[in-house]
C-alpha cells in the first residue's frame, strides 16, 4: 500500500519528527557569560530559594513529557518501548504544531507499574506536565492515579481522557440534532479498556444517568466477582438495574452506542433495535464496530468513527493540545473533571448552529478555532475550580 | 554586579534556553496520515523487529540527555535538582550551537546512586547518549561505572572527562613550548574530586608516569587506609614512590600543576620551588588557586585558568560538543579512553605552530575549527577501537 511506503520513507528521511533547538544564540564570549557560566548561577540561586521559580527561569513552563512503556501502541499492542517512540514523537509534533506546547518523548523499559511511577516521579521536576500514552489497561489506571497523588503538575493519560472528551463533545452535538435529553438516554459503551472506562466516567460526570459498559464477555455488573479494580469502580456508577447479558441485549432500546472495541462486533440488526434517532460512535481502528453506511441504513441518525475518510472523525487530536495549552497557561497543578467537561463543551460549541449537521458534529481536526476555544475553556475552568496556579505552591 | 542582573533578566525573558520543535509541518489530513496514524505504524513495526532501527526512524540518532541530580552545580554545590536546570539547559544550548547535537535537560530527585542509575536505565531507550553533569563525587564515579555496564550508548560524565580532555590538550601544547618531555615530568594535581581523578587517569593513559594527586589533607598515597574507592584506584596509578606531605611538598621540584580545587591555595613561593619552565593550570572558579600574574612573576612559563578574562581558558566547552558529535556520527556504543585522547590531541593540534604562544595554548572557545577537528578525531578513534557501530548491536 502506498501510504505505508510513504510513511516509512518520510520517517527515514526525517530522522526524527522532533528536534531540540536553542532559544538563544552563542555568538560571543559575552553570550557565554550571560547564558552559561558564570551568569547562569543567578537563575540557579533564585530557584534554589523557591522551586516554583523553575517555571520562570527554565523551559518547564511550556514543557510536557509524552511517556509510554510501549504496551498498547495504536492498534499494534505490546510492541516494546523503543518501537512505540515514532508514535510518541508524532504526539509531540502535534502538541507543538497544534498547541504550541513543547513536548518531549520518553519510553520506559519496565512494565511494572511501580517502577514506571517511580521513574516518572524521579524526572518530573524537569517538566510542567506529564502526558501518559499507549500504556495498557488496567495498569494505566494505577499508574495515573499514583502519579496524580505524588506530583503537583498535570498528569493526563490521553488514551483515557482525550478520547472521553472528544466522545462527549460529539454526543453533546448529536443530542442537539436528535432532540434527545441526556437524562432520558441509555448509553452503551463497548470496550472496558482505558478509553471505555474513562468515557463512562466522564459521561456520568456530565449527567448521563443510564450507562451500560460491556466488555468482550458482555454487560459489566457490580455483582460480578471477577472484575478488576477499575471495572469495579465503573460498575459502581453504571448499570444501576443490574442488567446482565450480551452487547446485543444492552443495545436493545439504547439511544447511544460508543464503541472502543473491535472490528465488526455490531450488526445492523443491533442498530435496528436501538431507539429512534440512534447515535452510533464506532471507533475501532482501522475497521469500525460497524461501517457507517450499514449503521445509517439500519436507522442510525448520527454516525461517527475514528477514521478520517468518513464524516465525524472522533479523534483526541481535538482535545489534548488545547487541554495542555490551557493548563500550562494558568499554571494548573492538575487536569480535573471540570476542565475536561469544559474542553468537551468547547469542542462541541466550536461547531456553529449553521455548521451542525449529522455529518458534521465535531470540528475538522486542523480547525484553528479548536485550540483557541478549548484552551480558553480549560483556563477558565482551572481558575474556577482552584486548579490554576497550584503547581506554583510546591 | 551588572552581569548578574543581565543574566537574570535574560533568563526570565527567554523562559527557557531550549525548545522542542517539529521537524515536519502538519498542514493537511494527509500529513497526519503519514506522520501520525495510521502511517506511523510502519516505523513502529520496523523497530519492533529490530530495536537498532530506532536510530533510523526516531530522533535518537542525534539526541543526548543532559542529566543532573543537582548535587554539585557549578561552584554552587548541592542546590537541588530543579535549581540545577538552568545549567543543564545552558549545556544543551552549547551542545546544539557548537555541536549540532540535540540535547535535552533532565533532573533527578533522588540522591541515591542506585535510584539515579535505575532511573536513567529506564529512560535510556529514548536517547543516543547520556551526558552526566554536576553530580557530586564520589557518587558520580559509581553512577557512571554502573551505567556504562548496563547501557550500550555512550555515557560521559563531563565534569570528569571533559575537563580531563581539555587539561591534557593544554598540557600537550605547553610541553611543546617549554620543551619538556612527558616521561620526565612530575605532574601535581590538586583536588581529588571528579575532575582531578579523571585528569590523573587520562594523563596516566597519555603516558605521564610521575603524577601526584593531593586533596585537602595533602598528598594521596595508597598506604592511607581512609581513601574511598575512587581515590584508592587513583592512588594505584600515582605517587609510586609513596611520598607523603603537603601540596607544597608535592610541588617542590614539580613541572606541572593542575588545580581543580579552591581559591588561593597556591602561593608564589610554591611556584618558585617548581622546576624551571613550570606549567600552571589554576582552574578554581571564579578565583584561581593562584592569580596568573603572580604565578608568572614567580617563574611559571605557561599559566591557564578557567576564566575567560585571562589567557588560556581551560574550559570543557572545547571538548564535549565534538566528542558527542563524533560518537553519534559513527553510532558509537561508548566513549572510550582512546576517543578522549584523540579529542585532546585534536584540540591541541587546532592551535597551529604559528599561533602557539605561552598565552595561546588552547583554541578560543568558539573557534569553529574545534568541532571539526575533535569530531573527526573521535570518529576515527571510535572506528579504530571497535567502538563505532556498537550501539547498533542491541
Amino acid at each position: 500500500m502506498n501510504l505505508k511506503r510513504a510513511a516509512l520513507e518520510r520517517h527515514y528521511k526525517l530522522k526524527g519528527k522532533i528536534e531540540v533547538v536553542s532559544r538563544a544564540k552563542i555568538e560571543s564570549v559575552e553570550d557565554l557569560a550571560v547564558l552559561y557560566t558564570p551568569g547562569v548561577a543567578q537563575p540557579c540561586l533564585e530557584i534554589q530559594k523557591d522551586i516554583r521559580k523553575s517555571f520562570d527561569f527554565t523551559r518547564r513552563n511550556n514543557l510536557v513529557a509524552v511517556i509510554t512503556d510501549g504496551t498498547a501502541v495504536l492498534g499494534l499492542g505490546d510492541i516494546g518501548p523503543e518501537a512505540g517512540m515514532p508514535v510518541m514523537e508524532g504526539k509531540c509534533l502535534l502538541f507543538k504544531e497544534l498547541g504550541n506546547v513543547d513536548a518531549f518523548p520518553l519510553c520506559i523499559q519496565s512494565r511494572d507499574p511501580e517502577t514506571i511511577v517511580e521513574t516518572i516521579v524521579q524526572i518530573a521536576g524537569s517538566f510542567g506536565g506529564i502526558n501518559l500514552e499507549d500504556i495498557s489497561a488496567p495498569r494505566c489506571f494505577e499508574i495515573e492515579e499514583k502519579l496524580k497523588k505524588r506530583l503537583n503538575i498535570p498528569v493526563f493519560h490521553d488514551d483515557q481522557h482525550g478520547t472521553a472528551v472528544v466522545v462527549l463533545a460529539g454526543i453533546i452535538n448529536a443530542l442537539k440534532l436528535t432532540g434527545k435529553e441526556k437524562h432520558a438516554c441509555r448509553v452503551v459503551i463497548n470496550g472496558a479498556g482505558s478509553a471505555g472506562i474513562a468515557t463512562a466516567k466522564l459521561l456520568h460526570g456530565f449527567g448521563f444517568e443510564n450507562i451500560i459498559v460491556c466488555d468482550i464477555r458482555g454487560i459489566i455488573a457490580r455483582d460480578d466477582k471477577s472484575l478488576n479494580q477499575a471495572q469495579m469502580e465503573i460498575a459502581g456508577i453504571t448499570n444501576h438495574r443490574l442488567r446482565h447479558g450480551s452487547l446485543a441485549d444492552a443495545l436493545d432500546g439504547a439511544d447511544i452506542f460508543v464503541g472502543v472495541s473491535a472490528p465488526g462486533v455490531v450488526t445492523a440488526d443491533m442498530i435496528r433495535r436501538m431507539n429512534q434517532g440512534a447515535i452510533v460512535f464506532a471507533m475501532a481502528n482501522p475497521v469500525p464496530e460497524i461501517m457507517p453506511d450499514l449503521a445509517k441504513a439500519a436507522g442510525a441518525a448520527v454516525v461517527g468513527t475514528g477514521r478520517s475518510d468518513f464524516p465525524n472523525q472522533i479523534n483526541n487530536v481535538l482535545a489534548f493540545p488545547g487541554i495542555f495549552r490551557g493548563a500550562l497557561d494558568v499554571g494548573a497543578g492538575e487536569i480535573n473533571e471540570e476542565m475536561k467537561l469544559a474542553a468537551a463543551l468547547a469542542i462541541a460549541d466550536t461547531v456553529s448552529k449553521e455548521e451542525l449537521t449529522a455529518d458534521h458534529i465535531v470540528p475538522e481536526l486542523l480547525d484553528p478555532r479548536v485550540l483557541k476555544n478549548v484552551s480558553k475553556a480549560v483556563r477558565e475552568a482551572a481558575i474556577k475550580t482552584g486548579a490554576a496556579g497550584v503547581r506554583k505552591e510546591v
